[in-house]
């Protein structure tokens, strides 16, 4: 690094914002845009729409302007994120200088918002302790397993594909009766790296978000004791949003984290009883395989931070929010149950 | 569909090939390609090449005939299976109207070959009974975990970003001493689909390849028992390959698997020993979820079919090969181990 120079955080450090993805018409349908995000003023900008504007009245042709902002800001965030602070220096340029005609600047009420990362691969942890307990009971749980996770920070992997943002509909699985939430953090990676320490895993961390890692109970622990972990009980619907915050804004580790049903608080935690810092968990995945740009990491259920531990569980209808102070509320409403559909045939065991 | 249309199958099925990629220098470094593979031949036809060769003799312009191979023919195969039929019926029309001259036919000894998927998501199944029962015995398997193969076919998610080709190392990673080799199937998903039956299922595949599920197994056994399924124990590497067969080739389930270690022949199976056929595993996938063009999911291991069931280990500088008969054979050497590195601290669990 040449002298002088500022560093990767430095540079982070001068572009707080908070960053969003929504889905705007298009003459071939409607396409997912990236926006930075002004909850003061309930409002987003259009990124791509306010750099075509901002290069046109610098004097480029509107091909140009388009070619230009299009390969700036795609309308994937990990793609963009893998651009490198160029991303962040760039989108912090286009908002200050962009208009406030009613193509380029949303309000709120007029958004349907998507899922704020396309991530290449999604992780979740099991970081609280409290949850970890409290989840690990019954007669059902291997005397060994509560005992692992002390060992080291393990997590199962998600489905990014089904992926939902802020108020978009939960599918309701036809092979659920058991419907719940999970109070959780989302962890975005910003910076390649290969078998980091945790003070170096640090720096590669670009953003918070909130993640509802909706969970199909019964099928959930069918799958757990198979030992492969879960995925049905999982995968039909992770909510994730409303929007990004970038590292520098926030402290990770002392954040209030509630939820709500029904606009009734069910869970309160904080994030500073996990028993996983996010530089370990980062540094311990990075070991052999390495992290990328955009990857999603789920910080696991806080404390009480689901029906599970509350002897409780979600219904048609019901409207789920997870407020995390300083960063947002995310909210979604569940839907109603999906018609029975193909299921597997029981298989006999061979004979010996 | 209209009358005289052909139906997808059919338009598949005059479309039969094998498809891989490979890695090519280009000005801004080595670029991914996707390639027609002729293993008769031990040649290639480098798809982008030969299209923009054939285009430029139809009278396009070089820009527009670059503009419309890459678009075609992009560096990711899932991106190209997203097409739909296009892509095949493209890729043999650009295959058969292909010259020979060097930049598009490239011999076997001079490629480097890449994963032939690049996959938004990947699964790995436990489809075989032999092994579900010789790896589910021993004192720390709870009683219930055997049983629940029988109900479903349930799999773990794998990385995608840590897939390796044909003649690619794999890494060793500081935290295991007991590296294995898995002999499996890789099916590849070509055309979406949610809540199907296995009749439609069917449908679904676009074509096989051999998946190599390489197990850091101490590490793999303590992550199950914590019940969120393997993760460091297996994401290091996955290797896939050399190409895809596309699904009209072959009888999925009547193909005969082999692993050679240093030449020896140490694993001997057949796909007919699924307990789950592909069909019903793509369908049980697709319940609430769905599918998407390009997932893969592995078949899980044939009985036999890796060092575990045998009592045997792979050691540094061992070839591992695995041949699926007419499919193809999958080679890779084990890399040394990595130094030692940072390890997650053993917590303490709290009082109470």
């Amino acid at each position: 690094m040449m002298e002088g120079e500022p560093t990767r955080i430095e540079q982070k450090g001068r572009y707080l914002m908070k960053l969003g993805r929504i889905l705007r018409d298009s003459l071939e349908g409607a396409v997912p845009r990236l926006v930075v995000v002004q909850p003061e003023r309930e409002c987003v900008i259009d990124l791509a729409t306010a750099e075509y504007q901002r290069l046109l009245h610098s004097g480029a042709s509107q091909e140009a302007a388009r070619r230009l902002a299009s390969a700036l800001y795609p309308g994937s965030m990990s793609a963009a994120i893998a651009e490198g602070p160029t991303f962040l220096i760039a989108a912090a340029h286009t908002a200050s200088s962009s208009g406030e005609d009613g193509s380029v600047l949303l309000p709120f009420e007029e958004l349907r918002w998507l899922p704020p990362l396309d991530p290449p691969v999604m992780r979740d942890c099991l970081a609280f302790e409290q949850h970890l307990r409290n989840s690990f009971k019954g007669d059902l749980v291997p005397p060994q397993a509560l005992g692992q996770h002390y060992k080291m920070p393990l997590y199962y992997k998600g489905n990014p594909l089904t992926l939902i943002g802020h108020e978009q509909e939960v599918p309701w699985p036809d092979y659920t009766q058991r419907m719940d939430y999970e109070l959780e953090l989302g962890f975005v990676i910003g910076y390649p790296g290969k078998d980091l320490t945790p003070e170096q895993a640090k720096t590669s961390l670009f953003g918070v978000t909130i993640f509802n890692d909706f969970s199909a109970r019964d099928i959930q622990v069918q799958e757990m004791m198979g030992l492969l972990g879960p995925a049905k009980g999982k995968d039909f619907a992770t909510a994730l949003g409303p929007w990004i915050t970038t590292t520098d804004e926030v402290d990770m580790h002392n954040l209030t984290m509630i939820a709500r049903v029904n606009g009734e608080a069910w869970s309160h935690g904080s994030s500073s009883t996990m028993m996983w810092r996010v530089e370990e968990i980062i540094a311990y995945i990075s070991k052999s395989e390495g992290i990328q740009a955009g990857e999603l990491i789920g910080s696991g259920t806080v404390g009480l931070g689901c029906g599970l531990e509350l002897g409780k569980f979600l219904t048609p209808g019901d409207v789920v929010e997870l407020e995390v102070k300083g960063i947002g509320v995310l909210r979604n409403r569940i839907g109603t149950p999906a018609p029975a559909g193909w299921m597997p045939e029981q298989r006999v065991p061979a004979a010996g």
